[in-house]
């Protein structure tokens, strides 16, 4: 077995890594500190040699005997890494030995370049994707999960037959008292499960806007990309809701809207949060005018001092509040289990999720709703909330000695994402390429705002559970990047 | 242990299931074929009592002393009641003794009738659930899946960092593979992973309709009323296409259209198959007109017969063909795994799925790339095909010989579902309250057009997989009352 830290080469078999072009994904090997195995590591330089074509569909692989010798490992190693290759249908056994090629390199290669900037950012394969908009999934400890998962595989099928569209009851009702526990009283019967934050979301808007109102949503802006894609795939006009209650007040009474959007907690990208004050003011001024808000929850939960805060639902007294949250952040990213509560619009969203998806994935309801019965979520959470706030604050500090002076950097009180503030506008996105070269990527900060077009831009998104201190190096790099492209040294 | 056979009582314990008001959902032990423990079933009595708002949020319950001598159990079974109960989140344990409810009946209590008539025939823990559109869960064997879901998530944390948006590589490549063992060649990396296959029929509709071209779309009717709402939901105008190529090629000249929808093998409802010459022949006139078709391949694997039939995709040269697939009728249901393979909207269909769910649940599609890699695949369809092909036999049998004099039954060669033709037409929706009291609902035929004014219907849906020989008196009671209502004895 060889455990290779973060950005090592693995000799002699990694030969084919240097200088990849730029399009080809780096293997598991470069993973940050992620063990291989040596038929991994064979297997994968295969998979490249496969990819780039160096293998056509139908070629015949070298015998067994050959790879041995050629890459200098054991027969049985070999033999573990063409199983490997088979097991991931990349080759087939012939009829009487040998292998040959059966998926080969796309015969119309796709290339990255066709992808949209977020799909890239996407991609957590990098030594460093500070550009990634997820939690780290390393740092979320799913042992007791995974554990629930299996042992929720048994009551499968009565629960398959049981399966209620809008959600696994026990899940619901775990749910349901969660919020309890920290006085937000929900129903549990008014929730939905949705796959993910996402749907939950798009529910929202979606059923905001069957009310005949005009397709138009207030946001706080910067905002999550996610959110602002959504709404643009669905036609709707985007205005930035302002910060102070006043002008919001100005903006309400001016023009009618479906909704308000708006992250209460930790925003996305800038960490700030609403005051109890601000909230309240907020619910006010939609109810006087008759506007749903649309909140969404995902970081509340990773406050890094004390209690969590409040969410906006616990204000609501009208059900103008579509409460969106996620488990995706905190407790199993890559489950895509979220839920919605739609206060006024239960009986909208209900007839929507039946177009939609029809139910959210079974067995990962099972598991989280095992999860969240037992005892172990509060330690899985502070855990998770001590490790985003050290690497939070460790890459403060280095973004703040790296980058161009008169950089800001916010300081959020929860959540994993900082805000950087340069001190010119640049062409960011053209940097990318030679930054992804160094195993690093950032999201330019327009990303997070309506006008796509712009490609001038002076602040930037970092996701600092991604980084350690051994990307200091990269992230230093990237600050020479920014000193140049502004004219500095 | 107690064993209840479908559709009996359960003794003394059950003397609250007598004369429950209709909305009351049926226990656990009303499933025909589960067996349930003693302690089961006092737990379910409890939650119906507290659903129905015998015991309100805050209300102590009994002792379990006070329990015992009540229900006449142990106090071991009493102490696993009340623990299943806290399990579920419907109670909690005062801090001295005693336990109070936690989760009572829904403040507003939301009827049934608020629930779409869709939403009722999802419901499937009825002893005949023959209105479901779902394959009984409890005929797909799981366990091979299941344990490959638990061997999966070993990897998970890596998977989660790699997890490309469009879907597990791994997964892709083995759903390319076994196209390819059938004749047809998909190019994986043009594969999408959905949150199963509504969220591809959502895609390829939504992709169709960023062409600029009129929102109507022509169906092959009656269909799936999961397409149709679809359809409505994103304003989408429906047509019927015909069946002759001749009146095909007359609407196609008449009028423009986004796309054609059509389920080539197997199509709900009816059952009917196109032809290889009529799949050829609808293909070359798509391509005549430039009118991509979207092609629905739920159920093409559930063939009685030898081999299964091609699907549209095959003949298709010019990637017009929009392809959706699912797991869910076939080896995984309740999982949410799909794929889309969109022809020439493969750009597009990608910039939709970033906003739409971002990637579908991780879990389930590491344990399904793993079950394809394996062997027991096609003995686990096998199996499941002669299941429906007998059950689907015997319903067409007791239908017939039930239903009113003049009833036609539908004769397909795959698939579960009964098209089944009534003599006269009559308000068959009324009919299914009182079915339902008789432990069985049926779907009314005028869901699967979209015309969904029309109360006046003469075409029913049946669901085979759920259908057994200790259903049939359920089922000669609805033969009479299709007999009364239609004016017969």
């Amino acid at each position: 077995m060889v455990t290779l830290p973060a950005g090592c080469d693995a000799g002699p078999l990694c030969i084919t890594l240097a200088g990849l072009p730029a399009r080809m994904r780096p293997a598991d090997s470069e993973l940050p500190g992620v063990t291989m195995h040596k038929f991994q590591l064979l297997c994968d330089s295969f998979i490249r040699a496969i990819r780039q074509g160096d293998y056509q569909q139908g070629d015949r692989l070298p015998s067994l005997r050959a790879v041995c010798q050629a890459h200098g490992v054991s027969m049985n190693t070999a033999k573990k890494a063409f199983h490997e290759l088979e097991r991931q249908a990349y080759i087939e056994a012939l009829p009487r030995s040998g292998f040959r090629v059966l998926a080969g390199a796309a015969p119309h290669p796709l290339p990255d370049a066709a992808l949209p900037l977020e799909a890239l950012l996407l991609d957590s394969r990098l030594p460093a994707p500070l550009g990634s908009p997820f939690v780290n999934p390393a740092l979320i400890d799913m042992r007791v999960l995974n554990r629930e998962l299996s042992r929720a595989m048994h009551g499968y099928s009565s629960a398959a037959i049981h399966s209620p569209v809008f959600g696994l009851d026990t899940l619901r009702r775990q749910i349901s008292r969660h919020y309890h526990a920290e006085g937000v009283h929900l129903h549990w019967e008014s929730l939905l499960i949705t796959c993910g934050g996402m749907e939950a979301l798009a529910l929202a808007i979606q059923a905001v806007l069957q009310d005949g109102r005009p397709p138009c949503v207030a946001v706080m802006l910067p905002a999550f990309p996610g959110a602002l894609n959504l709404l643009r795939q669905l036609g709707v006009a985007i205005v930035a809701l302002p910060e102070s209650p006043a002008e919001q007040e100005t903006l309400l009474a001016s023009r009618p809207l479906a909704a308000l959007l708006v992250m209460p907690n930790f925003q996305h990208p800038t960490g700030q949060s609403l005051s109890d004050a601000g909230k309240q003011a907020l619910l006010d001024l939609a109810h006087r005018f008759d506007v749903p808000v649309i909140e969404d929850d995902t970081y509340r939960q990773l406050h890094f001092a004390g209690q969590a805060p409040l969410p906006l639902k616990a204000h609501d007294r009208c059900g103008l509040v579509l409460h969106c949250g996620s488990f995706s952040k905190t407790l199993a990213p890559g489950y895509r289990v979220g839920w919605l509560e739609p206060g006024r619009y239960l009986d909208r969203v209900r007839a929507l999720k039946l177009c939609s998806t029809l139910s959210s994935p079974l067995p990962s309801q099972l598991a989280l709703a095992e999860l969240l019965a037992g005892p172990a979520v509060p330690r899985l959470l502070q855990k998770l909330r001590r490790e985003l706030q050290q690497r939070t604050q460790l890459l403060r500090q280095a973004a703040l000695a790296h980058f161009p002076a008169g950089t800001q950097v916010s300081e959020p009180a929860g959540g994993y994402l900082l805000w950087v503030t340069l001190p010119r506008a640049s062409d960011l996105a053209a940097l990318l390429p030679g930054v992804h070269a160094a195993g690093l990527h950032f999201a330019p900060g327009s990303l997070c705002l309506p006008e796509t077009a712009a490609s001038a831009c002076n602040t930037l998104r970092l996701n600092a559970s991604f980084y350690t201190a051994a990307a200091e190096p990269r992230l230093q790099q990237l600050g020479r990047l920014l000193g140049n492209t502004a004219g500095d040294l």
